[in-house]
Protein backbone atom coordinates (compact mmCIF):
# COMPACT_ATOMS: atom_id res chain seq x y z
CA UNK A 1 0.00 0.00 0.00
CA UNK A 2 1.66 3.23 -1.27
CA UNK A 3 0.54 6.61 0.18
CA UNK A 4 0.72 8.33 -3.00
CA UNK A 5 1.39 7.30 -6.99
CA UNK A 6 2.22 9.97 -8.94
CA UNK A 7 1.04 8.81 -12.92
CA UNK A 8 3.12 11.00 -15.44
CA UNK A 9 6.49 11.58 -16.17
CA UNK A 10 6.46 15.68 -17.29
CA UNK A 11 7.81 18.39 -15.38
CA UNK A 12 4.66 18.05 -13.16
CA UNK A 13 5.10 14.59 -11.91
CA UNK A 14 8.71 14.87 -11.51
CA UNK A 15 8.47 17.71 -9.15
CA UNK A 16 5.71 16.32 -7.11
CA UNK A 17 8.16 12.87 -6.58
CA UNK A 18 11.03 15.77 -5.43
CA UNK A 19 8.64 16.67 -2.95
CA UNK A 20 6.82 13.72 -1.94
CA UNK A 21 10.51 11.98 -1.48
CA UNK A 22 11.30 15.31 0.79
CA UNK A 23 8.23 14.68 2.53
CA UNK A 24 9.71 10.96 2.74
CA UNK A 25 5.94 9.76 1.59
CA UNK A 26 5.82 6.13 0.78
CA UNK A 27 5.10 6.63 -2.81
CA UNK A 28 5.86 5.50 -6.82
CA UNK A 29 6.01 7.17 -9.95
CA UNK A 30 4.00 5.24 -12.69
CA UNK A 31 4.82 6.14 -16.26
CA UNK A 32 6.37 4.59 -19.59
CA UNK A 33 9.56 7.20 -19.65
CA UNK A 34 10.15 10.55 -17.83
CA UNK A 35 10.44 14.05 -19.64
CA UNK A 36 6.94 14.48 -20.90
CA UNK A 37 5.82 16.98 -24.08
CA UNK A 38 9.11 19.10 -23.35
CA UNK A 39 11.28 16.58 -24.96
CA UNK A 40 9.98 18.05 -27.87
CA UNK A 41 10.37 21.56 -27.72
CA UNK A 42 13.72 22.57 -28.95
CA UNK A 43 14.57 25.11 -26.97
CA UNK A 44 13.17 26.52 -23.96
CA UNK A 45 13.79 30.01 -23.07
CA UNK A 46 11.27 30.58 -20.10
CA UNK A 47 11.76 28.68 -17.57
CA UNK A 48 13.71 30.87 -15.05
CA UNK A 49 16.84 30.69 -14.39
CA UNK A 50 17.97 28.83 -17.23
CA UNK A 51 18.16 31.45 -20.31
CA UNK A 52 18.37 29.16 -22.91
CA UNK A 53 18.40 25.00 -22.74
CA UNK A 54 16.97 22.28 -25.25
CA UNK A 55 13.70 20.63 -24.12
CA UNK A 56 15.25 17.37 -23.61
CA UNK A 57 18.31 18.82 -21.38
CA UNK A 58 15.44 20.36 -18.92
CA UNK A 59 13.55 16.79 -18.81
CA UNK A 60 16.99 15.55 -18.13
CA UNK A 61 17.78 17.70 -15.05
CA UNK A 62 14.64 17.04 -13.95
CA UNK A 63 15.05 13.37 -13.83
CA UNK A 64 18.70 13.88 -12.25
CA UNK A 65 16.93 15.76 -9.80
CA UNK A 66 14.44 13.30 -9.18
CA UNK A 67 16.93 10.51 -8.75
CA UNK A 68 19.14 12.10 -6.29
CA UNK A 69 16.39 11.10 -4.05
CA UNK A 70 16.04 7.10 -3.79
CA UNK A 71 12.50 6.73 -5.92
CA UNK A 72 10.41 3.77 -7.34
CA UNK A 73 9.71 4.38 -10.75
CA UNK A 74 8.05 1.86 -12.57
CA UNK A 75 7.73 1.60 -16.00
CA UNK A 76 3.96 0.91 -16.89
CA UNK A 77 1.32 2.55 -18.22
CA UNK A 78 -1.72 2.82 -16.33
CA UNK A 79 -4.91 1.65 -17.78
CA UNK A 80 -7.80 2.53 -14.95
CA UNK A 81 -8.38 3.97 -11.68
CA UNK A 82 -10.76 2.52 -8.83
CA UNK A 83 -11.81 4.04 -5.51
CA UNK A 84 -12.76 1.30 -3.03
CA UNK A 85 -13.61 2.81 0.30
CA UNK A 86 -10.54 5.27 1.02
CA UNK A 87 -8.14 3.47 -1.35
CA UNK A 88 -7.47 3.53 -4.99
CA UNK A 89 -7.00 0.46 -7.07
CA UNK A 90 -4.37 1.56 -9.68
CA UNK A 91 -4.35 -1.20 -12.98
CA UNK A 92 -1.60 -0.80 -15.29
CA UNK A 93 -1.12 -3.15 -18.32
CA UNK A 94 1.66 -5.11 -15.99
CA UNK A 95 0.18 -5.57 -12.11
CA UNK A 96 -2.27 -3.69 -9.96
CA UNK A 97 -0.87 -1.22 -7.10
CA UNK A 98 -2.75 0.05 -4.15
CA UNK A 99 -2.65 3.72 -2.85
CA UNK A 100 -4.26 6.29 -0.09
CA UNK A 101 -3.54 9.28 -2.90
CA UNK A 102 -3.09 9.63 -6.62
CA UNK A 103 -1.77 12.64 -8.29
CA UNK A 104 -3.17 12.59 -11.77
CA UNK A 105 -0.12 14.42 -13.82
CA UNK A 106 -0.30 12.62 -16.84
CA UNK A 107 -0.54 15.83 -19.45
CA UNK A 108 -2.27 16.49 -22.79
CA UNK A 109 -1.78 15.41 -26.51
CA UNK A 110 -1.74 18.50 -28.62
CA UNK A 111 -4.53 17.59 -31.55
CA UNK A 112 -3.50 16.82 -34.46
CA UNK A 113 -4.38 17.84 -38.35
CA UNK A 114 -3.32 14.43 -39.50
CA UNK A 115 -1.82 14.94 -42.32
CA UNK A 116 1.00 14.55 -44.57
CA UNK A 117 4.31 16.79 -43.34
CA UNK A 118 2.78 17.48 -40.07
CA UNK A 119 4.62 15.07 -37.95
CA UNK A 120 7.80 14.84 -40.53
CA UNK A 121 8.44 18.45 -40.18
CA UNK A 122 7.56 19.00 -36.43
CA UNK A 123 9.97 21.49 -34.28
CA UNK A 124 11.15 22.13 -37.69
CA UNK A 125 8.96 24.96 -38.57
CA UNK A 126 5.48 22.73 -37.41
CA UNK A 127 4.80 24.15 -33.93
CA UNK A 128 1.55 23.65 -31.68
CA UNK A 129 2.66 26.16 -28.64
CA UNK A 130 2.82 29.78 -30.04
CA UNK A 131 3.95 30.48 -26.71
CA UNK A 132 6.73 28.61 -27.05
CA UNK A 133 8.10 28.77 -30.29
CA UNK A 134 6.55 32.39 -31.91
CA UNK A 135 9.93 34.24 -31.27
CA UNK A 136 11.68 31.85 -33.86
CA UNK A 137 8.83 33.09 -36.66
CA UNK A 138 10.03 36.85 -36.06
CA UNK A 139 9.72 38.63 -39.10
CA UNK A 140 8.42 35.69 -41.40
CA UNK A 141 5.59 34.58 -42.13
CA UNK A 142 3.49 31.70 -40.80
CA UNK A 143 0.16 30.12 -40.87
CA UNK A 144 -2.30 29.54 -37.61
CA UNK A 145 -4.41 26.78 -38.24
CA UNK A 146 -7.78 26.73 -36.17
CA UNK A 147 -10.47 29.36 -35.19
CA UNK A 148 -10.89 29.03 -31.11
CA UNK A 149 -9.06 30.92 -28.61
CA UNK A 150 -5.94 29.70 -28.65
CA UNK A 151 -5.24 29.98 -32.52
CA UNK A 152 -6.47 33.72 -32.28
CA UNK A 153 -4.32 33.92 -29.06
CA UNK A 154 -1.47 32.88 -31.21
CA UNK A 155 -2.47 34.79 -34.67
CA UNK A 156 -2.42 38.32 -32.24
CA UNK A 157 0.78 37.44 -30.92
CA UNK A 158 2.27 36.77 -34.19
CA UNK A 159 0.87 39.62 -35.67
CA UNK A 160 3.00 41.68 -33.45
CA UNK A 161 6.62 39.82 -34.37
CA UNK A 162 5.67 38.21 -37.85
CA UNK A 163 5.85 39.50 -41.23
CA UNK A 164 2.69 37.62 -42.37
CA UNK A 165 0.33 35.67 -40.64
CA UNK A 166 -2.43 33.30 -42.30
CA UNK A 167 -5.23 31.97 -40.12
CA UNK A 168 -7.07 29.11 -41.52
CA UNK A 169 -10.31 27.89 -40.57
CA UNK A 170 -12.67 25.31 -42.02
CA UNK A 171 -15.55 27.08 -41.69
CA UNK A 172 -16.84 30.58 -42.79
CA UNK A 173 -16.75 31.63 -39.44
CA UNK A 174 -14.30 32.75 -36.11
CA UNK A 175 -15.52 30.71 -33.17
CA UNK A 176 -12.82 33.29 -30.68
CA UNK A 177 -13.73 36.01 -28.49
CA UNK A 178 -15.01 38.64 -30.56
CA UNK A 179 -12.91 40.79 -29.25
CA UNK A 180 -9.66 39.31 -30.18
CA UNK A 181 -11.53 38.35 -33.50
CA UNK A 182 -11.86 42.24 -34.16
CA UNK A 183 -8.45 43.21 -32.87
CA UNK A 184 -6.93 40.97 -35.26
CA UNK A 185 -8.90 41.61 -38.09
CA UNK A 186 -7.72 45.70 -37.49
CA UNK A 187 -4.26 44.42 -38.37
CA UNK A 188 -3.15 44.36 -42.10
CA UNK A 189 -0.68 41.66 -41.72
CA UNK A 190 -3.62 39.56 -41.33
CA UNK A 191 -5.44 37.46 -43.94
CA UNK A 192 -7.80 35.01 -43.20
CA UNK A 193 -8.47 31.41 -45.44
CA UNK A 194 -12.18 31.06 -44.69
CA UNK A 195 -13.91 27.16 -45.63
CA UNK A 196 -10.51 25.76 -46.06
CA UNK A 197 -9.07 22.72 -45.10
CA UNK A 198 -5.29 21.89 -44.98
CA UNK A 199 -4.35 18.92 -47.23
CA UNK A 200 -0.63 19.06 -46.68
CA UNK A 201 2.37 20.43 -44.93
CA UNK A 202 5.52 21.03 -47.25
CA UNK A 203 9.21 21.67 -47.04
CA UNK A 204 12.53 19.66 -47.76
CA UNK A 205 14.22 20.51 -44.05
CA UNK A 206 11.72 23.21 -42.90
CA UNK A 207 8.48 24.05 -43.39
CA UNK A 208 8.28 25.70 -47.05
CA UNK A 209 4.68 25.85 -47.43
CA UNK A 210 1.22 24.95 -47.08
CA UNK A 211 -1.19 23.31 -49.41
CA UNK A 212 -4.92 24.55 -48.84
CA UNK A 213 -8.36 22.97 -49.97
CA UNK A 214 -10.24 26.50 -50.37
CA UNK A 215 -13.91 26.35 -51.19
CA UNK A 216 -12.89 23.30 -53.13
CA UNK A 217 -9.85 24.68 -54.96
CA UNK A 218 -6.32 23.51 -54.18
CA UNK A 219 -3.70 26.10 -53.50
CA UNK A 220 -0.02 26.28 -52.01
CA UNK A 221 0.77 28.75 -50.03
CA UNK A 222 4.66 29.91 -48.94
CA UNK A 223 5.21 29.50 -45.38
CA UNK A 224 8.28 29.28 -42.59
CA UNK A 225 5.97 28.14 -39.62
CA UNK A 226 2.88 25.81 -38.92
CA UNK A 227 1.13 26.86 -35.78
CA UNK A 228 -1.35 24.39 -35.20
CA UNK A 229 -4.04 25.23 -32.55
CA UNK A 230 -6.60 23.30 -33.13
CA UNK A 231 -7.24 21.82 -29.59
CA UNK A 232 -5.79 19.39 -26.68
CA UNK A 233 -6.55 16.24 -26.00
CA UNK A 234 -5.83 15.75 -21.75
CA UNK A 235 -4.97 12.19 -20.89
CA UNK A 236 -7.76 11.75 -18.24
CA UNK A 237 -9.78 8.26 -19.99
CA UNK A 238 -8.14 5.96 -17.15
CA UNK A 239 -10.17 8.10 -14.53
CA UNK A 240 -13.11 9.79 -16.07
CA UNK A 241 -15.35 7.45 -14.59
CA UNK A 242 -14.94 8.43 -10.84
CA UNK A 243 -13.85 11.82 -11.17
CA UNK A 244 -16.18 14.86 -13.04
CA UNK A 245 -14.45 16.28 -15.71
CA UNK A 246 -14.67 19.95 -17.53
CA UNK A 247 -16.79 19.72 -20.87
CA UNK A 248 -13.17 19.24 -22.94
CA UNK A 249 -12.11 16.55 -20.46
CA UNK A 250 -9.78 18.46 -18.42
CA UNK A 251 -9.51 18.02 -14.78
CA UNK A 252 -10.85 20.50 -12.34
CA UNK A 253 -8.51 21.10 -8.91
CA UNK A 254 -8.84 23.22 -5.76
CA UNK A 255 -6.04 25.52 -3.98
CA UNK A 256 -4.40 22.00 -3.30
CA UNK A 257 -4.69 20.80 -6.77
CA UNK A 258 -7.05 18.03 -5.32
CA UNK A 259 -10.21 17.37 -7.15
CA UNK A 260 -13.25 16.92 -5.97
CA UNK A 261 -12.65 12.79 -5.25
CA UNK A 262 -10.70 12.95 -2.15
CA UNK A 263 -7.53 11.77 -2.54
CA UNK A 264 -7.18 12.27 -5.89
CA UNK A 265 -4.94 14.78 -7.18
CA UNK A 266 -4.24 16.18 -10.34
CA UNK A 267 -1.28 18.81 -11.69
CA UNK A 268 -0.12 19.96 -15.24
CA UNK A 269 -1.39 19.98 -18.42
CA UNK A 270 -3.89 17.34 -17.74
CA UNK A 271 -5.71 20.22 -15.20
CA UNK A 272 -8.15 23.04 -16.79
CA UNK A 273 -5.53 26.00 -16.21
CA UNK A 274 -5.94 28.88 -18.30
CA UNK A 275 -1.94 28.17 -19.59
CA UNK A 276 -0.09 25.32 -20.04
CA UNK A 277 3.49 25.65 -18.95
CA UNK A 278 6.58 24.19 -17.86
CA UNK A 279 7.33 26.65 -15.18
CA UNK A 280 3.18 26.80 -13.82
CA UNK A 281 3.14 22.46 -14.31
CA UNK A 282 6.29 22.63 -11.51
CA UNK A 283 4.16 24.63 -9.18
CA UNK A 284 1.15 22.55 -9.80
CA UNK A 285 3.13 19.63 -9.06
CA UNK A 286 4.92 20.95 -6.01
CA UNK A 287 1.56 22.10 -4.69
CA UNK A 288 -0.23 18.64 -5.57
CA UNK A 289 2.72 16.68 -3.72
CA UNK A 290 2.24 18.95 -0.84
CA UNK A 291 -1.63 18.75 -0.62
CA UNK A 292 -1.05 15.01 -1.07
CA UNK A 293 1.03 14.78 2.31
CA UNK A 294 -1.46 16.76 3.90
CA UNK A 295 -4.13 14.97 3.13
CA UNK A 296 -2.39 12.02 4.37
CA UNK A 297 -1.94 13.06 7.64
CA UNK A 298 -5.77 13.42 8.05
CA UNK A 299 -6.15 9.68 7.65
CA UNK A 300 -4.11 8.48 10.60
CA UNK B 1 1.65 55.08 -19.84
CA UNK B 2 2.82 51.36 -19.20
CA UNK B 3 1.02 48.10 -20.25
CA UNK B 4 2.08 46.71 -16.88
CA UNK B 5 3.85 47.52 -13.56
CA UNK B 6 4.98 44.25 -11.89
CA UNK B 7 6.26 45.56 -7.96
CA UNK B 8 8.29 43.30 -6.43
CA UNK B 9 12.04 41.96 -7.24
CA UNK B 10 11.73 37.73 -6.14
CA UNK B 11 11.00 34.85 -8.09
CA UNK B 12 7.26 35.17 -8.74
CA UNK B 13 8.27 39.27 -10.19
CA UNK B 14 11.36 37.90 -12.28
CA UNK B 15 9.29 35.00 -13.79
CA UNK B 16 6.76 37.48 -14.64
CA UNK B 17 9.25 39.71 -16.17
CA UNK B 18 10.56 36.66 -18.09
CA UNK B 19 7.22 36.22 -19.49
CA UNK B 20 5.85 39.74 -19.75
CA UNK B 21 9.13 41.01 -22.26
CA UNK B 22 8.47 37.74 -24.07
CA UNK B 23 5.35 39.22 -24.75
CA UNK B 24 6.85 42.45 -25.95
CA UNK B 25 4.30 44.37 -23.05
CA UNK B 26 5.28 47.89 -22.45
CA UNK B 27 6.46 47.55 -18.62
CA UNK B 28 8.37 47.88 -15.74
CA UNK B 29 9.31 46.34 -12.88
CA UNK B 30 9.69 48.13 -9.72
CA UNK B 31 11.39 47.17 -7.05
CA UNK B 32 14.32 48.16 -4.50
CA UNK B 33 16.50 45.32 -5.46
CA UNK B 34 16.25 41.89 -7.27
CA UNK B 35 16.02 38.41 -5.12
CA UNK B 36 13.58 38.38 -2.57
CA UNK B 37 13.05 36.29 -0.24
CA UNK B 38 15.74 32.85 -1.37
CA UNK B 39 18.73 35.74 -1.04
CA UNK B 40 18.57 34.34 2.98
CA UNK B 41 18.14 31.05 2.27
CA UNK B 42 21.50 28.76 2.63
CA UNK B 43 20.80 25.98 0.00
CA UNK B 44 17.50 25.75 -2.30
CA UNK B 45 17.47 21.83 -2.81
CA UNK B 46 13.65 22.05 -4.09
CA UNK B 47 13.66 24.04 -7.19
CA UNK B 48 13.57 21.35 -10.03
CA UNK B 49 16.61 20.82 -12.44
CA UNK B 50 18.97 22.34 -9.66
CA UNK B 51 19.72 19.26 -7.11
CA UNK B 52 21.37 22.07 -4.66
CA UNK B 53 21.61 25.82 -4.87
CA UNK B 54 22.57 28.97 -2.33
CA UNK B 55 19.73 30.83 -2.43
CA UNK B 56 21.75 33.86 -3.75
CA UNK B 57 22.85 31.68 -6.95
CA UNK B 58 19.42 31.01 -7.80
CA UNK B 59 18.04 34.08 -7.38
CA UNK B 60 21.26 35.64 -9.12
CA UNK B 61 20.26 33.31 -12.20
CA UNK B 62 16.55 34.20 -12.26
CA UNK B 63 17.55 38.17 -12.27
CA UNK B 64 20.20 37.00 -15.48
CA UNK B 65 17.26 35.18 -17.13
CA UNK B 66 15.58 38.35 -16.85
CA UNK B 67 18.35 40.57 -17.71
CA UNK B 68 18.71 38.75 -20.74
CA UNK B 69 16.06 40.63 -22.18
CA UNK B 70 15.50 45.03 -21.98
CA UNK B 71 13.89 45.36 -19.07
CA UNK B 72 13.23 48.68 -17.90
CA UNK B 73 13.91 48.21 -13.41
CA UNK B 74 13.17 51.11 -11.25
CA UNK B 75 14.64 51.16 -8.13
CA UNK B 76 11.77 52.37 -5.77
CA UNK B 77 9.54 51.00 -3.34
CA UNK B 78 5.44 51.26 -4.18
CA UNK B 79 4.12 53.31 -1.41
CA UNK B 80 0.22 53.41 -2.52
CA UNK B 81 -1.84 52.39 -5.84
CA UNK B 82 -4.87 53.86 -7.00
CA UNK B 83 -7.12 52.98 -9.72
CA UNK B 84 -8.45 55.81 -12.09
CA UNK B 85 -10.99 54.72 -14.63
CA UNK B 86 -9.01 51.89 -16.29
CA UNK B 87 -5.69 53.13 -15.20
CA UNK B 88 -3.85 52.29 -11.99
CA UNK B 89 -1.71 55.15 -10.65
CA UNK B 90 1.69 53.69 -8.94
CA UNK B 91 3.37 55.99 -5.96
CA UNK B 92 6.42 55.59 -5.01
CA UNK B 93 9.08 57.52 -2.74
CA UNK B 94 10.29 58.88 -6.00
CA UNK B 95 7.53 59.08 -8.55
CA UNK B 96 4.02 58.29 -10.05
CA UNK B 97 3.79 55.65 -13.06
CA UNK B 98 0.64 55.11 -14.88
CA UNK B 99 -0.37 51.70 -16.31
CA UNK B 100 -2.78 49.68 -17.48
CA UNK B 101 -2.44 46.35 -15.26
CA UNK B 102 -0.17 45.83 -12.11
CA UNK B 103 1.24 42.85 -10.73
CA UNK B 104 1.71 42.55 -7.00
CA UNK B 105 4.13 40.08 -6.36
CA UNK B 106 5.96 41.98 -3.26
CA UNK B 107 6.37 39.04 -0.77
CA UNK B 108 6.51 38.86 2.79
CA UNK B 109 7.49 39.57 6.11
CA UNK B 110 8.80 37.93 8.94
CA UNK B 111 5.88 37.40 11.61
CA UNK B 112 7.27 38.88 14.83
CA UNK B 113 6.06 36.78 17.93
CA UNK B 114 5.57 40.12 19.39
CA UNK B 115 6.78 39.58 22.95
CA UNK B 116 8.94 41.55 25.71
CA UNK B 117 12.27 41.99 24.12
CA UNK B 118 12.13 40.94 20.24
CA UNK B 119 12.45 44.31 19.73
CA UNK B 120 14.49 45.88 21.75
CA UNK B 121 17.30 42.75 21.28
CA UNK B 122 16.61 42.63 17.35
CA UNK B 123 20.19 42.53 15.90
CA UNK B 124 21.28 42.00 19.26
CA UNK B 125 21.08 38.39 19.19
CA UNK B 126 17.24 38.28 17.71
CA UNK B 127 17.06 37.63 14.35
CA UNK B 128 14.39 36.56 11.64
CA UNK B 129 16.97 34.70 9.09
CA UNK B 130 19.88 32.38 9.89
CA UNK B 131 21.50 32.89 6.92
CA UNK B 132 22.16 36.30 7.37
CA UNK B 133 22.90 36.35 10.97
CA UNK B 134 23.63 32.46 11.91
CA UNK B 135 27.35 32.96 11.57
CA UNK B 136 27.40 35.14 14.75
CA UNK B 137 26.52 32.17 16.83
CA UNK B 138 29.17 30.06 16.24
CA UNK B 139 30.06 27.71 18.98
CA UNK B 140 27.21 29.64 21.05
CA UNK B 141 23.70 28.08 21.86
CA UNK B 142 20.85 28.94 20.00
CA UNK B 143 17.15 28.69 20.51
CA UNK B 144 15.27 28.53 17.24
CA UNK B 145 11.33 29.17 17.23
CA UNK B 146 9.12 27.39 15.26
CA UNK B 147 8.50 24.15 13.77
CA UNK B 148 8.26 24.99 10.06
CA UNK B 149 10.54 23.78 7.14
CA UNK B 150 12.04 27.42 7.74
CA UNK B 151 12.95 26.74 11.41
CA UNK B 152 14.30 23.12 10.48
CA UNK B 153 16.17 24.31 7.58
CA UNK B 154 17.58 27.12 10.72
CA UNK B 155 17.85 24.16 13.05
CA UNK B 156 19.84 22.46 10.60
CA UNK B 157 22.44 25.09 9.64
CA UNK B 158 22.60 26.21 12.87
CA UNK B 159 23.69 22.70 14.14
CA UNK B 160 26.63 22.30 12.19
CA UNK B 161 27.88 25.66 13.83
CA UNK B 162 26.62 26.22 17.14
CA UNK B 163 27.68 25.11 20.49
CA UNK B 164 24.01 23.92 21.10
CA UNK B 165 20.32 23.94 19.52
CA UNK B 166 17.08 24.19 21.04
CA UNK B 167 13.96 24.04 18.65
CA UNK B 168 11.11 25.45 20.50
CA UNK B 169 7.28 24.98 19.45
CA UNK B 170 4.26 25.07 20.44
CA UNK B 171 2.64 22.09 19.21
CA UNK B 172 3.42 18.48 20.08
CA UNK B 173 4.06 18.03 16.72
CA UNK B 174 7.10 19.03 13.91
CA UNK B 175 5.72 20.34 10.76
CA UNK B 176 8.30 20.08 8.16
CA UNK B 177 9.50 17.56 5.86
CA UNK B 178 10.19 14.15 7.89
CA UNK B 179 13.72 14.24 5.76
CA UNK B 180 14.71 17.52 7.89
CA UNK B 181 13.19 16.46 10.66
CA UNK B 182 15.30 13.03 10.95
CA UNK B 183 18.48 14.51 9.71
CA UNK B 184 18.13 17.64 12.92
CA UNK B 185 16.77 14.46 15.34
CA UNK B 186 20.37 12.36 14.64
CA UNK B 187 22.05 15.22 16.33
CA UNK B 188 22.45 14.86 20.03
CA UNK B 189 23.09 18.77 20.31
CA UNK B 190 19.78 19.49 19.46
CA UNK B 191 16.91 19.97 22.12
CA UNK B 192 13.38 19.88 21.48
CA UNK B 193 11.05 21.93 23.72
CA UNK B 194 7.62 20.80 22.58
CA UNK B 195 4.40 22.08 24.06
CA UNK B 196 6.12 25.76 24.38
CA UNK B 197 5.38 29.47 24.17
CA UNK B 198 8.27 32.12 24.07
CA UNK B 199 6.78 34.75 26.93
CA UNK B 200 9.99 36.58 26.99
CA UNK B 201 13.28 37.54 25.49
CA UNK B 202 16.22 38.71 28.14
CA UNK B 203 19.17 40.65 27.97
CA UNK B 204 20.78 43.84 28.86
CA UNK B 205 22.98 44.76 25.64
CA UNK B 206 22.69 40.97 23.87
CA UNK B 207 20.52 38.36 24.29
CA UNK B 208 21.02 36.36 27.40
CA UNK B 209 17.77 34.20 28.06
CA UNK B 210 14.56 33.19 26.87
CA UNK B 211 11.68 32.68 29.49
CA UNK B 212 9.33 29.52 27.92
CA UNK B 213 5.75 28.03 29.18
CA UNK B 214 6.50 25.01 28.63
CA UNK B 215 3.03 22.72 29.46
CA UNK B 216 1.80 25.41 31.89
CA UNK B 217 5.57 26.14 33.91
CA UNK B 218 7.46 28.49 33.13
CA UNK B 219 11.46 28.64 32.92
CA UNK B 220 14.36 30.22 31.91
CA UNK B 221 16.88 28.87 29.29
CA UNK B 222 20.18 30.67 28.84
CA UNK B 223 20.85 31.45 24.73
CA UNK B 224 23.25 33.50 23.28
CA UNK B 225 20.72 34.05 20.06
CA UNK B 226 17.20 33.89 18.83
CA UNK B 227 15.86 32.18 15.33
CA UNK B 228 12.46 33.58 14.82
CA UNK B 229 10.73 31.82 12.53
CA UNK B 230 6.87 31.21 12.69
CA UNK B 231 5.77 32.73 8.86
CA UNK B 232 5.61 35.66 7.23
CA UNK B 233 3.06 39.01 6.95
CA UNK B 234 2.12 39.27 3.41
CA UNK B 235 2.85 43.45 2.05
CA UNK B 236 0.25 44.60 0.73
CA UNK B 237 -0.44 47.80 2.76
CA UNK B 238 -0.22 49.69 -0.40
CA UNK B 239 -3.45 47.92 -2.23
CA UNK B 240 -5.29 47.17 0.69
CA UNK B 241 -8.01 50.01 -0.01
CA UNK B 242 -8.54 48.86 -3.65
CA UNK B 243 -8.39 45.07 -3.57
CA UNK B 244 -10.28 42.74 -0.42
CA UNK B 245 -7.58 40.76 0.77
CA UNK B 246 -8.28 37.78 2.77
CA UNK B 247 -8.48 37.77 6.75
CA UNK B 248 -4.62 37.37 7.11
CA UNK B 249 -4.34 39.94 4.49
CA UNK B 250 -3.17 37.65 1.51
CA UNK B 251 -4.40 38.58 -1.90
CA UNK B 252 -7.08 37.00 -3.06
CA UNK B 253 -6.85 35.53 -7.03
CA UNK B 254 -8.51 33.40 -9.67
CA UNK B 255 -7.21 30.89 -12.40
CA UNK B 256 -5.26 33.71 -14.16
CA UNK B 257 -3.75 35.48 -10.91
CA UNK B 258 -6.15 38.69 -11.19
CA UNK B 259 -7.69 39.66 -8.36
CA UNK B 260 -11.28 41.00 -8.06
CA UNK B 261 -10.14 44.31 -8.83
CA UNK B 262 -10.05 44.09 -13.34
CA UNK B 263 -6.21 44.37 -14.33
CA UNK B 264 -4.32 44.14 -10.75
CA UNK B 265 -2.70 40.73 -10.66
CA UNK B 266 -1.24 39.00 -7.69
CA UNK B 267 1.58 36.28 -7.65
CA UNK B 268 3.97 34.73 -4.87
CA UNK B 269 4.43 34.83 -1.31
CA UNK B 270 1.55 37.69 -1.09
CA UNK B 271 -1.28 35.05 -2.44
CA UNK B 272 -3.27 33.12 -0.50
CA UNK B 273 -2.07 30.17 -1.83
CA UNK B 274 -1.58 27.16 1.01
CA UNK B 275 1.73 26.30 0.19
CA UNK B 276 4.70 28.67 -0.29
CA UNK B 277 7.43 27.71 -2.89
CA UNK B 278 9.69 29.04 -4.74
CA UNK B 279 8.79 26.85 -7.70
CA UNK B 280 5.11 27.49 -6.42
CA UNK B 281 5.72 31.38 -6.70
CA UNK B 282 7.29 31.50 -10.29
CA UNK B 283 4.16 29.74 -11.62
CA UNK B 284 2.24 31.95 -10.56
CA UNK B 285 4.27 34.69 -11.61
CA UNK B 286 4.23 32.96 -14.97
CA UNK B 287 0.32 32.89 -15.07
CA UNK B 288 -0.28 36.31 -14.30
CA UNK B 289 1.55 37.98 -16.74
CA UNK B 290 -0.07 36.01 -19.29
CA UNK B 291 -2.91 37.22 -17.63
CA UNK B 292 -2.18 40.49 -17.82
CA UNK B 293 -1.34 40.28 -21.37
CA UNK B 294 -4.58 38.61 -22.63
CA UNK B 295 -6.30 41.44 -20.43
CA UNK B 296 -4.67 44.27 -21.65
CA UNK B 297 -6.02 43.06 -25.62
CA UNK B 298 -9.54 43.13 -24.25
CA UNK B 299 -8.73 47.38 -23.34
CA UNK B 300 -8.35 47.98 -27.00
Amino acid sequence: MYELIIVGGGPAAMTAAIYAARKELKFALIAPELGGEIVNTSHVENYPGQISITGRELAKSFAEHMKSFNIEHIEDAVTNVKKEGDIFKVKTYGSTYESKTILWATGSNYRSLNIPGEGELRSRGVTYCSICDGPLFKKKTVAVIGTGNSALTSVIYMLDIAKKVYLVGRSAAIRADAMMVDKAKADPKLEILYNSTVRSINGEKRVESITILENGSEKTIPVDGVIINIGHTPITEPIKDIVPLDPSGYAVVDAHNMTSVKGLFAAGDVVNVPYKQIVIATGQGATAALGAYDYVKTLK
